[in-house]
């Protein structure tokens, strides 16, 4: 048996059609080593890490995995400082700073998510990775040219035919259709209604309709099944990310790791309270008392700031009441797996399911 | 070629996996004929009849076409008088009854959404239908079993695991899985938090892995491509909605056409300012200035009944302003075709696509 549709596979050089999703603070080196070994696409993010870091997981990756590498960008606009916007927030948070015994008051560092910047893409002329991935848009037009001409091939998220279209108009070379189930960070950039977002069985076949790139299908595909009906859509290949959250290289906390084994299909809802732009994650304490979408969540990624000390509070006392716990809508699916592991057998499961259909 | 999944087709004695949506207000005996014919369901939406209207619609559809007959029946709970409730939501209206010349005070016909009862459980013992599907849960189990009794497979929708399970519980032959990208009325009624709402590609799988009766999916199915996903996600068969609204045989205004026509992928939400029960609907006046979930809207079926001067008369002057008008996600994926051949070219594009996946 063999894929039928190449179009990823060639263009990345990879013999599986499953991108490890690049998921900022719970993937790892090793991670990306296991997929790629698998024969998919290894991804790195980078939003959460310094140039130092990302050397050294890319070093360690290349000694161990001879198949190519994605590095996963966030393209946000960093926000202007809105002190009263922050104040807000502090004031919304208050009770939960009292409860926990903590001064409200305490200064408190800042956050930072870099967006692409020259910086980054000195790293990615550095480093040559053979794949670049963007969340949340793309950069400056030139920065997307020397990304090319450092031999990258280009990918990006949709969550809308709109930016799929922007996306495709700007020349990615793939584009990730992801549809509302997805975990983690919407890349929505174009369409910010959180009501209007599509789900992934209609998302994907209408990006396929109207795009000249490959379209990566993501968004509640958790096993076999799932990549079968992807291809079926017009996918030329899927982006897998909360499954691997069930491998043993995930970095995830014992909290979160308790609530992916225990979550239902609508044990999770798309919410800004935790860094000010919409995630999906199961319902926490909360996304109950001020979201799942709250107007006063300061931009991203600063919501994330005044909320870091009763988080670290909670966490340490083994609750997750304040904690964003990263989860799409098919976690039920998911088998604890080690990453190479999952990926061959996702691969494996995906070819029986097609075998099985009719004809 | 021929179908592997053979559980609905068995179950209900039709050559197709498609299930073509009872569709209140939109659906006609001629649509459910040409569904029929092409060797699929056809349903007969009975919750906007009345007994004699149901009685000739299904003599004309026995007629002229030789399969089953499904006929749909909503299962919620009327709701008390509550003046209080109506008087805000008439105030909430007012300005609109000013902007059209019409007098606020007016008295208004109430609306009438019968729900499944002991009278429609009679017509059932008479006209013996096939089928039996049901929205908003089931009826008493006691009207349940009669239908049954009657010789009709009793099937009902879904849009959680959890209502899967409650549904299987009781006996239902079959589960329509509802994911979230569905046109009209959510069938929830368990839950009824639109934000744990669980897309189809998510939604399926899970479902197919816990009932023991067969999955039927809906949601963003709209050609070829998305019938081959549904069965390789789980799912014996498919219903479709939306699609059938592009066939001559729907009975949808001109404003309706011309919105379906235009509507994007995102162009929908989920509404409850028209009935009071959440809906999916492309995006009107009404939905964006009072919506798209209102607090203040009526129990179901009342939303709708101080609404109808205005739109009545938005509609005389060709505006859909405070219209329903219903669609799922993928309404771009539709064809103009008639019931029957629409009914047959998916089925065939299903099994082409089928062919054309790898192995």
């Amino acid at each position: 048996m063999a894929w039928s549709d190449r179009r990823i596979l060639d263009l990345f050089g990879i013999a599986l059609p499953i991108v490890q999703a690049p998921m900022a603070n719970f993937s790892t080196p090793e991670m990306a080593i296991g997929a790629s070994r698998a024969g998919g696409l290894g991804s790195l993010p980078c939003a959460s890490l310094n140039a130092d870091q990302i050397r050294a997981a890319v070093t360690a990756i290349r000694a161990a995995a001879p198949g190519p590498i994605n590095l996963n960008f966030f393209c946000h606009t960093p926000p202007a400082e809105d002190a009263a916007r922050e104040a807000a927030w502090r004031k919304k948070l208050e009770p939960y700073y009292r409860e926990a015994g903590l001064d409200p008051a305490a200064t408190i560092p800042s956050v930072s998510r870099l967006p692409f910047d020259d910086a980054a893409c000195a790293l990615v002329e550095e480093l040559l990775p053979e794949v670049v991935s963007f969340h949340f848009g793309l950069p400056d037009p030139t920065l997307v040219a020397r990304v090319k001409a450092a031999g990258a091939k280009v990918i990006a998220s949709a969550t809308t035919l709109a930016e799929a279209r922007w996306l495709d108009a700007r020349g990615c070379d793939a584009v990730i259709a992801m549809g509302v189930e997805a975990g983690g960070h919407r890349g929505n950039f174009l369409d910010h209604d959180m009501a209007r977002q599509v789900g992934t069985f209609a998302l994907v076949p209408q990006i396929a309709d109207a795009v000249r790139a490959p379209v990566i299908a993501a968004g509640g595909i958790a096993d076999g099944r799932g990549i079968a009906a992807a291809l079926a859509l017009g996918a030329s290949a899927v982006q897998i990310g909360t499954a691997y959250l069930f491998s043993p290289e995930a970095k995830v906390s014992a909290i979160h790791a308790r609530a992916l084994a225990a979550v239902t299909d609508d044990g999770t809802e798309v919410t800004n309270v935790f860094t000010g732009r919409p995630a999906r994650g199961i319902v926490t304490r909360l996304m109950r008392e001020l979201g799942p979408m709250s107007p006063d969540a300061p931009a991203f990624p600063n919501a994330s700031r005044a909320l870091a000390p009763i988080k670290a509070k909670a966490e340490a006392n083994g609750m997750g009441d304040f904690s964003n716990l990263w989860s799409g809508q098919a976690a039920r699916l998911a088998k604890h797996l080690p990453a190479q592991e999952l990926t061959s057998s996702l691969a494996e499961e995906a070819l029986a399911r097609i075998a099985a259909l009719p004809g």
